[in-house]
C-alpha cells in the first residue's frame, strides 16, 4: 500500500477500534465503580477501566484512590502488551494503599501488607510490580513458621510525577523520589533519588535529568 | 474510612472471596485429578489447584507429583500476580519429572526434555521458568536443522526447601543447593550452593544464609 | 510407570493434543487471515496462527508479513509459555512494519511508530517486547505535553537468523547483527553486532558464535 493512497480499510479500522474501546471502557467503568462502592474501596470520579482490574481489600484496610486515573487491563487498549489483569490487593489489617491523582496504571500488581503511597502524575508502565511485602522470611527455618505479613514488609514511595517503564519491580522499604524515570525491566531495591534516570538489575541511578 | 470502625463491607468481602475461592479450589482440584488419571501424570493426594494448569505429557515419559503440593494459576488467590497458567510439561520420550511433596507453584512454566528433580517445600513464587532445553542451537547453521531435544539439553535439580523468588528463570543444566533463596527476577545460568541468597541477571551469590 | 511399558495413555493424550492444534490452528488461521484481509494488513501464504492474535494497523501505516510464519499465542502450543496474545500494532501515520519470510513469533508485542524490519528466518521467543518507540519524554516538564510519536523514536532492525530468546526486550534505535543470539530476559538498548551471543541486562556481547 502506497502511504499517499486513500487508506479506507485503516480509516475504519481505527473507527471501529475506538468505538470498542469506548463500549470497553464504559462498561468496566461503571461495573467496578459499582463494586469500589459496594466492597469499601474508596475513589475519585472521573476514573477510568480499560478491561477488567481486581481490587482485594483485607477487612480494615484502606483503598483510596485520587481522581482522573486510568486502569488498563487489556493490550487492545496499551499494546505495549499486558499480561495479566491490573491486581490491586491489601493483605491484612491496617495496610494502607493511597493512589494520587491524574495517575495510569497498566496490568500492575500492587500488594499492600503495611502502607503504599503513590504521588500524582505517575505513570506506571506495563505489567510492573510493586509491593511493600516479603512474602516469606529468608531463613529456612523460619520460612515455614506462621509469621506475620508485617515482619517481612516495609513501607513503599513513589513520589510524584515519577514515570516507572514496562515491567519494572518496585521492592518493600524502597522511596522513588519526584521526577525520577525507572527503566524497562529494572529492579528496584533500594531508594532512588528525585530528578534521576535509574535502571537495571538491580537498579542503578544512571544520569540526572537536567 | 477510620480503621478502628465497624468495616462490615471488608468482613462481608473477605468472606466472599473465601468462598469464590473454596469454589474454584473445589473445582479445578476436582477436574484435573480426573485429567491427571486419564493421561498417566502420577500424584498424591492431597493436592489443590487454583485454576487451571496444564499438564502436558509426551508419551513414554514420567511426571510425578509429590503430596501436599499447591497449584496457583489465579491471581485472585496469589495477588503477587499470574501471567498464566501452569505449564509443566515434558517434550519427549524418557523426559522425568519429579517435583517432592508440599511444593508451592503458582504460575509456572516447567519445561522437561530430560530430567528436573525438585525437592521437598519448595516454593516457586509467581510466573518462575524452569527447564532443563536450551530449545535451538546457538551455531546457525545448525539451528534450523532437525536437532533432537537432548542435543541442547541437561538435567536441573531444585533442592529441599528452596525458594525461587518472582519471575525467576532456571536454565538448563543447573543445581540450586537445599535452602537457598533466589530473588525476584533472577536468571539462573550456573549452579547455586545451598544455605545462601542469590540475585540478579545473570545470577551470583550475595551471602550466606547463617 | 516404567519406560519401557506400554504407554497407551500417553500415546492417546498426545493424539488428542496433536488434534486440538490442528483445529485450533485451523480455526484461527481461517479468521485471522480474514481480519488481515479486511483491515489491511498485507501478508503472504502459507502463514499460520495458534490461538488469537492482535493486528491494530494505524491507518496510513504498513504492516508487511512474509510467507511461512508461525505466529503462537497459547502455551498449549508453545510450551515455554505465553504471557498474552501477540499484540502487533502500528501507532501512527507512515509507520511500517516489515516481517521476513519463516519467522517464528509467539506472545510478542511489536509495537511501531516508526519502522521496524525483521529479517528471515528470525526466531522471537516467548513474551519478547520489541519497538522502536519510547513512550514518553524522559523529562518531567515535557511528559505530560502533547509530543509526537516521533520525537521519542528510533527505527529498529532484526537481520536474518537472528534468535531472541524468552522475556527480550529491544528498545528503540537497536540493531542485532546477522546470525545472533539474545539470551533470556535480556534488554537490548544498543547495537549488537552480527554472528555473537549476547545477554544480561542491559544485554552485552559474551562471545562470537564460531
Amino acid at each position: 500500500m502506497n502511504i499517499n493512497q486513500l487508506d479506507l480499510r485503516g480509516v475504519a479500522y481505527n473507527k471501529i477500534r475506538n468505538f470498542k474501546l469506548l463500549i470497553n471502557r464504559s462498561f468496566w467503568t461503571f461495573f467496578i465503580r459499582i463494586r469500589l462502592k459496594v466492597f469499601g474501596v474508596k475513589f475519585h470520579k472521573p476514573i477510568k477501566f480499560y478491561g477488567n482490574s481486581y481490587f482485594i481489600r483485607f477487612r480494615f484496610s484502606k483503598m483510596n484512590i485520587g481522581k482522573n486515573c486510568t486502569f488498563i487491563s487489556t493490550s487492545y487498549m496499551n499494546m505495549a502488551g499486558i499480561n495479566k489483569k491490573n491486581t490491586i490487593s491489601t493483605i491484612q489489617k491496617g495496610a494502607e494503599l493511597i493512589i494520587g491523582d491524574r495517575c495510569g496504571i497498566s496490568g500492575a500488581v500492587i500488594l499492600v501488607a503495611e502502607k503504599i503511597t503513590i504521588g500524582e502524575k505517575v505513570l506506571v508502565g506495563a505489567n510492573c510490580f510493586i509491593s511493600d511485602y516479603g512474602f516469606h522470611e529468608l531463613d529456612p527455618d523460619k520460612r515455614w513458621n506462621n509469621q506475620t505479613a508485617s515482619d517481612v514488609s516495609a513501607p513503599v514511595v513513589i513520589e510524584d510525577n515519577v514515570w516507572l517503564g514496562m515491567n519494572v519491580t518496585v521492592l518493600k522499604g524502597v522511596t522513588i523520589g519526584k521526577n525520577s524515570v525507572i527503566g524497562a525491566n529494572s529492579l528496584v531495591t533500594k531508594d532512588i533519588p528525585a530528578n534521576v534516570i535509574a535502571a537495571g538489575n538491580p537498579c542503578k541511578v544512571i544520569r540526572n535529568i537536567k
